[in-house]
């Protein structure tokens, strides 16, 4: 069949207009927020119900042609950019939120709802979402299932994982599975719910999802630490966790705090410089839980651990506090940075990040590194900005050695080279350092016995 | 090969006397908690050491012997019921704690460590584990993941999953996987940890986990409360969920409670009959905690849906309230019951109970049903006492019409048949009320690519 008889079939399978083929529609829908790959879809088709997506499927096992499902594309591995002529198979108009309940907290999503859409759901029935992170307001639930979205919450609330009570699915087979049925236990034989998450859509096409719910955090309050060196911070985070149930436990470096306060938009949270800054968060229901923090902020500063430290007193200030760790990502965005997104235990981060400053500084003393991340669940946010001295060819040349040590270092700690943002196509040559060559065995032998032919996000996780 | 000399094999790869076969070890350990089936391995096998283990099923697979994994064996489907000759691998000698780490809060475990032992180590660090369950004095840590066990807490902590750090599995070819490492975030491909919780040991043994804890609940607070009817205690949950983090709701029947009262060693709760009682149990850190309990059991009183209640204000008298409900299982033992544990969504759980109530209540007039279960969950418990007239075989005879009507149920309410117990032997072919062909079929091949030569725990989950 030509390319054209083979994009006429695929038009009949959805609505009128939900074929697009124009320049303008390839480029959009063909990458993610990564920028690294050129793309080149051959089409983007947009399903509107199950039904079309497994004919979309069921035609694509025909024909052979390689799908590529498509999210809110804010990923930042690759994974739902389509640079190989594959279809591209956008949720945008699934993107309905179906029903609600009220006992089991559950709301059943289609996939193309957006994250801060359901964040709001959740407010409206006076009920929360909990996972939270930069890009909910595009991002995608559907997305946020196959990369088993993170973000900054994880050290109460866990990662997507936790909250899909259950999955609908299509297989590359074009095979509709309904996983798990909402249910809390559930003791049938393979949880292949869990299976599907993370899985990047490499295995089949999330079409509907249930997920749970939790009750609003109350008086939600933070504080911001500065502490003498990166040491401090764990003996920190334990006397918090000792005390507290922390909502977030995240860190920055002065270097990034320095290029915040650079904005002019953000006020200081105190006087005092450090090298490193805790930022935590807990819900103050009581004065004791508040006198708790306080009390335990007081011990940090006599053992030495804090140089100084502020706690919001109202939601303005709980708001400028996060500011200075979540403007981070957007704001380093203009030195073209180098970043990487790995974890190691908790238990293991200071040393780990020890050994690659001395790398880095050693090996590339004109780099500036900095660090942030999510300290209290092992993800570290690693950026090195490009000196004006270097071309970005230059740049990113040298950082290619960079990734090789980091994935090295990543190695001998026992640690993840992609935290949470996936492997896609900008690690799966790197997965060897993370999993075994019998896992990854396996992991293939998952591939084919779900997707036999090849044509779920092929070149995803694994090289094509 | 003969018998005699296959054993003799299996003698070199352990330490001497670590391989048993004379009757009173065939009977002991070719069994678990079920009594339908009669215990017929060949021999049983202590691995001391994960090399130990593979060197076991390397043998297995050169000789096509089937093998069982054995813990506990306090399950309640058979899985660990070893009928037909196959080599049961107990893991009693494997029973370390080995490691614990107080900034990642996890302990590892070989998989012969028992539950109790893992909530007594973390007891000793300030910690707490916070699976529970009538079994937890016997129960092994491999066994509570092979069933992803449940229990009387779910509510607040989750199944056992969700305590799972890492997992080494030897798979069925006597591949020693390494899987998360302990990670909180890990996004590098297929999470298969979480396929082998749950598959009952047909996809590999679990040869070590680390288990994460968390702190120690505080000031641990029970009511039990009387409702004029079943419906009546769901918006007591709801009503309760909104103003609490409940670590546990549970329910009985009048019917148990009489049975508990009349073993004589067990205070009522209060003086009012009702006909289901509701326990639910939170931490009553602040007064201001205890004074919204107690807001919401007055609300409750004025909305007609509780008749009385009672608020623990001791250790004591908490111990008390939950023998009410943890007693009930081993007092109606003595009733012969028919016993089934299944779930459904939350929301549903009051039809689907008068559901089968009606269907019983209507064909077996004569038979006493007693629920009992973890509502907050939608996990329920059915019991159905033998009564004096019948002989056993009779009335099992009439218990496998009720199976197949509770199932049929459970279906129609979009359930689960089995919640928390597993599918073993006892529920294999009914699988197909909770998962569909595709669904079974996709779980067939996952098998096969674990386990090509159908070695391990044969029969189990699948019929042979």
């Amino acid at each position: 069949m030509t390319p054209a008889a083979l994009i006429e079939e695929l038009q009949t399978l959805v609505e009128p207009g939900k074929v697009l083929t124009d320049a303008d529609a390839l480029a959009t829908y063909g990458k993610d927020w990564t920028k690294h790959f050129a793309p080149a879809p051959s089409a983007i088709v947009f399903p509107k119900s199950v039904e079309q997506v497994q004919a979309i499927v069921r035609w694509a096992n025909r024909h052979g042609v390689a799908l590529v499902p498509s999210g809110g594309r804010t990923g930042l591995s690759a994974a739902a950019v389509a640079a190989n002529g594959e279809v591209v198979v956008a949720f945008d108009y699934m993107n309905q939120i179906l029903a609600f309940n009220e006992f089991d907290r559950t709301v059943v999503c289609q996939p193309g709802v957006i994250t801060q859409q359901l964040q709001d759901f959740a407010e409206d029935q006076g009920l929360y979402y909990p996972v939270d992170f930069a890009s909910a307001g595009s991002s995608q639930i559907g997305g946020n299932i196959a990369t088993n979205a993170g973000g900054i919450k994880v050290i109460r609330y866990g990662m997507t994982r936790n909250w899909v009570a259950g999955l609908k699915v299509v297989t590359g087979t074009g095979e509709l599975l309904e996983l798990n049925k909402d249910l809390i236990k559930n003791a049938t034989g393979y949880d292949l719910r869990q299976l599907f998450i993370g899985a990047e859509g490499t295995l089949g096409f999330v079409v509907e999802a249930t997920m749970r719910l939790d009750r609003t955090p109350q008086n939600l309050t933070a504080m911001v630490l500065g502490t003498p060196d990166f040491d401090s911070i764990m003996p920190v985070l334990h006397a918090f966790q000792g005390k507290l149930d922390l909502t977030a436990f995240e860190f920055f470096s002065d270097r990034c705090l320095d290029k915040i306060l650079a904005r002019g938009d953000v006020p200081a949270p105190f006087e005092t410089r450090a090298p490193f800054y805790a930022l935590l968060e807990f819900e103050a229901t009581t004065e004791q839980v508040a006198d708790a923090a306080l009390a335990t902020f007081e011990h940090c500063v006599e053992q030495g651990w804090v140089l100084d430290g502020v706690m919001s007193q109202s939601e303005q200030q709980l708001q400028n506090l996060w500011k200075l760790r979540e403007y981070i990502s957007e704001t380093i965005a203009h030195w073209t940075p180098y970043k990487n997104d790995i974890s190691v235990t908790v238990s293991k981060v200071p040393a780990f990040l020890a050994d690659i400053d001395n790398l880095v500084n050693s090996n590339y003393p004109d780099f500036e590194v900095l660090w942030y991340g999510h300290i209290g669940d092992g993800n570290l946010h690693l950026n090195i900005l490009k000196p004006d001295a270097l071309s970005k060819d230059e740049f990113f040349a040298k950082c290619a050695t960079v990734n090789k040590w980091v994935f090295e270092v990543v190695q001998k700690y026992n640690g993840s080279i992609s935290a949470e943002h996936g492997v896609g196509m900008t690690k799966r040559d790197y997965l060897g350092y993370s999993r075994s060559e019998a896992e990854i065995g396996y992991m293939k032998a998952i591939k084919a016995v779900f997707d036999p032919n090849g044509i779920m996000n092929p070149g995803k996780i694994f090289p094509l």
